[in-house]
């Protein structure tokens, strides 16, 4: 098969599209004949040599992926082969075939395209487990969403409309705030205008930026508010008020979906399945996507997100 | 009648034994004749005028007490004038009388005389609180206590071995981690001898230090582990490597207890009354008391607590 290869870490150029030897499915996994993958920050960080592939997982880049199942290995419950499917990788999505245990593999939700299934597992799995797993946000509740018009930050924003809460996003410039509000959100801030601490105060935070927000957030929670970092874009330390923490009764999580246990994200794939996946077969929630890139050039794929001005995800069909 | 009445802030010599106005018992509210009160670090802050009072509280210090009651209001569901109890209160358990909601309000455990139960109230219903609603802690998991001699350390380790956890203590003295162990911890570190996050991995961490510690306990917290910070002896900011949260998977919770809405410490109090006192009657926990000393010499008790000397509660007897 063909696959996206990293040498050796650097910029998007690095990324070879070239012969390798085909995946075969081991007890308990899935292969996919891939249809499409689509692009995480990850995916950025991986190549730059600064984000190694967990143990045991394929050295290809690629967090998730769409598909048909080629063949199943022993101990597989639930899938065939032919079945039209879309999964959460630990890696290896970038490829023409990638093997993955069957309890990160989704049946694709009826009215989305196979192509587009590709952008929902990363996004759906990270939502779901950090805004209502860990976070528990409620119906009435308000979350903040920074990066509001990103892939994760347009599935964020319709989830948690759809589950009855209000929702504030960050973003930078008017256009993504626009396609936020179209999204549902209740109010934008466009974070070149100030402090967002000083306009909003919410019960969960989805973050990506890490250190440099740490104090604001921190300063924009309820009493009782969660804060969720997922991503440390800014930079990883930042000072923490313990004093705020305790006055607001307030916690701060930290999590990463790529090196959970199987078993951890089997429990997150089954809640999306349960709950994500009706809202998107009803049409409450739609996949946001940018744009379609020929896999072979994920090079220019690269370039795109790096230039953060898409809005939703890259896609990179096979 | 009489109580403990602060004019000024200041050192223990403000304390004064006073005559003042009798409470009465509003809607939903218990009066109790006030047997015996304890001491609490929150009690010097309110002292020095870095702690008031929350709306609505009593102005005298005091956060539990036993006692008879003496009267109650409407709405009162479960207690009668003359049943003993204990009490986790808002303020006002230095003195010879307190109104309290009755959701704040439990009965004295078999086998507990009723000054001693004075000790139990803030210890037990913290613990409860943080170590297992909060944080979760499971059997089999590893709790690390930092203080374990104080009154609520010495509560902690006895619940956490009760439902089968680890448990690692910090503390200032051998004479301290002697009594821990022989209430049950498996291991103490003299906090004096190095850097105890090169000593010990734990699930869970209930701490009272704050700032200084912040990245010691990061550091010291197992993947999926959960740091509840209670108190900030040592200061309220730190720097928060979230880079080391997100690789964990962990948590930091900020919690009072002072503070919360009166169904909030409803809640907290039936599941210390469901769930720690038939431990406290089968003899598994045995609140661990320092010293008896009377309540018109509580500049006298406040000057022990300051000593950092004391092994458990300091009871202040009506």
């Amino acid at each position: 098969m063909h696959a996206i290869v990293i040498d050796k870490p650097g910029g998007p150029e690095v990324l070879r599209w070239r012969e390798v030897p085909d995946p075969r499915p081991g007890s308990g996994e899935v292969l996919i004949d891939v249809t499409a993958s689509a692009l995480n920050r990850a995916d950025i960080l991986q190549r730059q040599g600064l984000y190694n592939p967990p143990p045991g997982a394929s050295p290809y880049p690629g967090l998730e992926c769409s598909g048909v199942v080629a063949e199943v290995g022993p101990d597989v419950l639930g899938f065939e082969p032919g079945d039209q499917v879309c999964a959460l990788l630990a890696g290896g999505g970038y490829a023409q075939r990638v093997a993955v245990p069957w309890q990160q593999v989704m049946r694709v939700p009826e009215g989305v395209d196979l192509v587009e299934a590709a952008g929902l597992p990363e996004v759906a799995c990270t939502v779901w487990s950090n805004v209502f797993m860990t976070a528990r946000l409620r119906r009435g509740e308000t979350l903040l969403v920074h990066g509001g018009a990103s892939g994760i930050g347009t599935l964020a924003v319709q989830l948690a409309k759809a589950f009855g809460s209000r929702v504030v996003v960050t973003a930078g410039s008017a256009e993504k705030i626009s396609r936020c509000l179209e999204l549902g959100a209740d109010e934008g801030i466009d974070y070149h205008d100030g402090d967002f601490s000083e306009k909003v105060q919410a019960d969960v935070i989805l973050d990506i930026v890490g250190g440099p927000y740490l104090s604001k957030n921190v300063r924009a929670l309820r009493s009782g508010g969660r804060l969720v970092v997922i991503g440390m874009q800014g930079g990883s330390r930042g000072e923490l008020d313990l004093g705020a923490l305790l006055a607001k009764r307030a916690s701060v999580h930290g999590t990463t979906l790529r090196a959970r246990p199987v078993d951890e994200k089997g429990a997150i794939v089954r809640g999306v399945v349960e709950n994500v996946w009706p809202l998107v077969e009803a049409g409450a929630i739609r996949p946001v996507i940018h744009s379609r890139v020929p896999m072979s050039e994920a090079a220019e794929a690269h370039r795109i997100l790096e230039s953060g001005e898409h809005i939703g995800k890259i896609l990179l069909v096979g």
